[in-house]
């Protein structure tokens, strides 16, 4: 079945392997009037980029993306938008061992069972270049957000033992950090761990978090089409993400209602809470505070270290795999989370605008 | 836009508020041939049932469900399932003041925005009643799953500080704590807490888990559509739900790859994994464990300890919320996590049957 | 799969058997604050009610609606709208023998094939009786449209060999005709027609109209989605539907360019057309005239003429349909079809809602 | 809305105007195991090239298409198949007048309505290299229906007043037609009408019907999701097409029952039908006898005789469009009805197969 199709109203389609010709995506449903260039979608494909810090896979790439269709004049037109990354750095035999054996903790595995064979290369398309694709997306849908207001921000909040608040942080630290950590005194001991860690030749995990600014109060659908929902289910789209929270997230569990609950107050006749553990969500629907959320990452699957498996020849083996890969996925994964948050965010945005008979009739007055 | 309806292939769409005529779900896509009766369904309802212990709303409903459509001399048809449950016991008065004003950690406030107003009694959609609708559709899910051997079975994991492990307990004492926790030692100490907790006018909340056992090998759709994305989903769209994590969930993120990789080996021909930190899936498909998922509920938002918001006045105010109330909705969620999880491994086991041309041609022979 | 739900944005899920406990539907994305109960629905399903005249069925049925859920104090709330009509006047046993074999025309042969079996009293889910819930429904969407001005209106255009012109017809004259037909003098000729055919245990065929007036230009979404590709596809799905067209239809296929075009002009800053060979939509989008669409219905397929198939046993033999059928199936279809063209109007305006970034902005602003 | 997605569970999403960098398609949901490559397809887009004969556009494309994803040594991989076809012979100033005025019969006037401006070079969007993308996607679900010995061939049936009879022509004269007409005197006669038409700067349409051989029986879902249904949808959004029928199609109107009804026997243990008004398709289901439709093309809207319409500036105008233009869309459409038929057709081939408990269980045995 389809499955590389996200969205309701807008709506992505992506396609494309790590070994193959290329990895692309078509947005539809693309409002007409949105100023667009490859210029302004460059900059979040550059923050996924590999190769920019020795904590991500030396692969060489320069992930320009080349707009097909969809724009006139330098405004989109209402139609698809086509976009395209082209492979230049596929050195396909540093995988071609990896045809024979199933790599823990990859999908190399359950792709052979399901299809009954699999592209080997690079993961093919269980790569992590797949998400080129959300990225050049979730760049459009981050450039609608702003035109309203809204703000979708991302760091690195955890990796392995190293954990920080962003509470005390100055947010403009992120682009300092090679980790995308703005506590910059915590960004360097997690370098600390993360060298420590590819000398043993194994890797990290660590968590995302994700926060939205500038929301209005009423987005998200209820029942199924909660907003928080569909956040979980962006998010847990992305590969190699085990767990996804919502403000307080799993803590909520071990509070009581009173602590739990944010207290309401108006200032200047505007709605406030007292604290924020509802993440910004109330009742599936946004409240007008800030969204926030975590996703937690595992630690990178590919290791160097010698591990234990069984081969298409039906023998269990152990296996040392070899190639570029990432010690850690989080810092790259920063501007994925970004992308998946803004991607569900518009579409809930235009799912709200058909909800009140009052808006309806004014549009079309 | 519709927020009530579930699903691709197998689809359930729900109605019904707190205070209305009653629940109900319309179950579309729900192949011919299933045996089914009220009689099959009625004891998954019973376990959502209030009333029941002094750890849930003293409400009596007996919440019997009537099948309306769609099945014939004992099978369905392969036609929509429509199923009602009736309200009985609905009291307005109890609900005629929370009108003025906007309960902290209920959706009163993000309703009453979205919508222009709000159905006010009882919660209206947004209670907990609506489950009531997933529950019936997902006792059919269940029969469905059973005719292959898969079975869901969730329970309460923790509640406030009292957290058990599974592994350590006899999975069929889940049936005799009245909140649904197997260990029946740390059940009696979470009743302490609870009637703690009740005294305090205060509320709890808690993790429940699920594990699902008999997945074949390859279920979920690449990239958007994954199994744990669709978990995700069906999960935090239940109420008071703020996480979700898979296997070893939001630990990964601490973990190095090679003690989170899940080594494989063959025995008697059969995969088998040394251990289980992906949660029975891997790349977003089942890889044949056991899928481990874990939900953490926020405590119930209604507490009669006095708290701060605002009025339909525009006034500051404090409020102490009257009614009945469950103090916890954990033990009643078992069932609705396991409504979730099923609906979700349908829908996806038929999607998964379109995914190869020798199946196709095998089907079509 | 799921196929009882129709729409997008604005969603109806139905059910219900011709022998069941009744029939239903769920109206899912009705936007809030719609005026809205069971008197302002009543008066479409009144329409297709049977045994009105000697044209349709003796079954005699009230069909009386109710209304579930999704309205407080006398509007729509924004969440699912049920609705059910019970089966009074069920005769299981004048149904009994066609369980035996496989009526010409019906779906008898069809859903045993698809399903394994089948329904079989009364036609089961392709039982007429199914379109009380797209009426129910259509009801909803032919409310919202007409806060905008829009008014969706047909009628009989053809029975058998008789065929009107509506432009020469009094509008008015539609509820004069017992076949809804609004040149009287061509109503009371279908009417000796159609008395011929029963005497001679036959039935007949023709065509209704549809006239929508007030549509806005630009409804409709490119390529797929177009406004008539929906309308084409709500038009079909109704059973005994065999033809659709829009505006010149199938005569413009013989047309020459310069006839066929509709010149456009301006008259006092309105943009008007010579002529409306389009039917309203160009490019799949509303131009702004009349939207005119045709379906053909073929005749009912219950006769009690001897007709020839084959029986369960395997043999060839000859059968006489008894029971109580319809000798026509159009006058009762006009309020169908109708119902159809207004719930993919709703939806398709909705769609249009968000396809602007201007319009975007300015409902977030 | 995304407008440009087509199917459920086999989908394509398209996209690409006249006069951008070219036209392409994303194929999400084709199974694993399927043959394919470029020369497969190729041959596909062939038939609807442009400048093949006197009657379609000199514009001058090679129209190659090349994969860009989705396969791996010569097969597909289950997962989505990108593909493009680059514009070669753009000509944008032949274009540039018709950006101030609104063609008649076109779709201009309806895009800048709808989205405030449009993309005027060549028609943008809704130009009929839109259909490339179609034909592409519409390959590789012929290709699949092949394997399961499902043929759809369409052919020209009418051109202005020449109309034929297939049933009395030999099959293979299709491709000896300039016209695609396999009645060769008749394909004579309407070369002459067409060289008279374009003599006098005129256009011209037609019919063109589809046949479906091979089909099982009981394809299509119930209620909404008919199978006609979903034909009419997808033979509707071809640009041009005003009307679709299946079977007797608007010829059932005016037939009497006993005449319509198709009667059934048994030969040898197999179903027969004695006739096939029906055109294969008895209540939304196939019923395993040849699929029959027909669509009606409008005479192509772009001609060089003397038209009324208004311009940008608000002024009545007449116009004389210039530029390359088919004087009949008729031919090159064939190859676009049999695309729309065949990606419809393997949507609900896929969509059959869940819908048995029997065929489920034995699936996941």
């Amino acid at each position: 079945m389809s499955g590389s199709i996200y969205g309701n109203i807008f709506r992505i389609s992506t396609w494309g392997e790590s070994h193959g010709k290329g990895i692309g995506v078509v947005v539809d449903g693309c409002p007409a009037g949105l100023y667009l260039s490859e210029e302004m979608i460059q900059p979040y494909l550059d923050r996924r980029k590999p190769g920019e810090t020795k904590y991500s896979t030396p692969r060489k790439e320069s992930d320009t993306v080349e707009i097909l269709s969809g724009t006139f004049e330098g405004r989109t037109t209402g139609t698809p938008i086509s976009m395209i990354v082209y492979n230049k750095s596929q050195r396909s035999k540093d995988y071609s061992d990896i045809a024979s054996y199933f790599r823990p903790g990859h999908a190399d595995y359950t792709f052979d069972k399901k299809y009954g064979f699999r592209d080997y290369r690079g993961g093919g398309r269980s790569s992590g270049r797949e998400t080129i694709a959300r990225v050049a997306g979730g760049a459009i849908a981050s450039l609608i957000l702003k035109t309203i207001g809204i703000e979708v921000n991302a760091y690195t909040k955890s990796i392995g033992p190293v954990s920080i608040d962003y509470r005390k942080c100055a947010k403009e630290n992120v682009s300092l950090s090679p980790l995308y950590m703005p506590d910059l005194e915590a960004s360097a001991q997690a370098e600390d761990f993360l060298n420590n860690t590819m000398q043993n030749q194994d890797s990290a995990g660590g968590i995302v978090e994700c926060i939205v600014s500038g929301m209005p109060v009423g987005i998200g659908e209820t029942v199924f089409e909660k907003l928080d929902a569909n956040l979980a289910k962006g998010i847990m789209s992305i590969g190699a993400v085990k767990g996804v929270e919502i403000g307080a997230g799993f803590q909520a569990a071990s509070m009581l209602g009173s602590n739990n609950n944010d207290a309401f107050y108006l200032q200047n006749s505007q709605v406030l809470k007292k604290s924020n553990h509802s993440g910004g969500i109330l009742g599936g629907l946004s409240d007008g505070s800030e969204i926030i959320l975590r996703a937690a990452f595992k630690p990178t699957p590919s290791i160097s270290k010698t591990q234990q498996t069984f081969n298409v020849m039906g023998e269990n083996i152990d296996i040392n795999i070899k190639g570029r890969h990432d010690p850690i996925i989080v810092p790259r994964a920063v501007v994925v989370v970004e992308s998946m948050v803004s991607l569900t965010l518009v579409d809930m945005l235009f799912a709200n605008m058909c909800t009140r008979m009052d808006k309806f009739t004014e549009f079309y007055r």
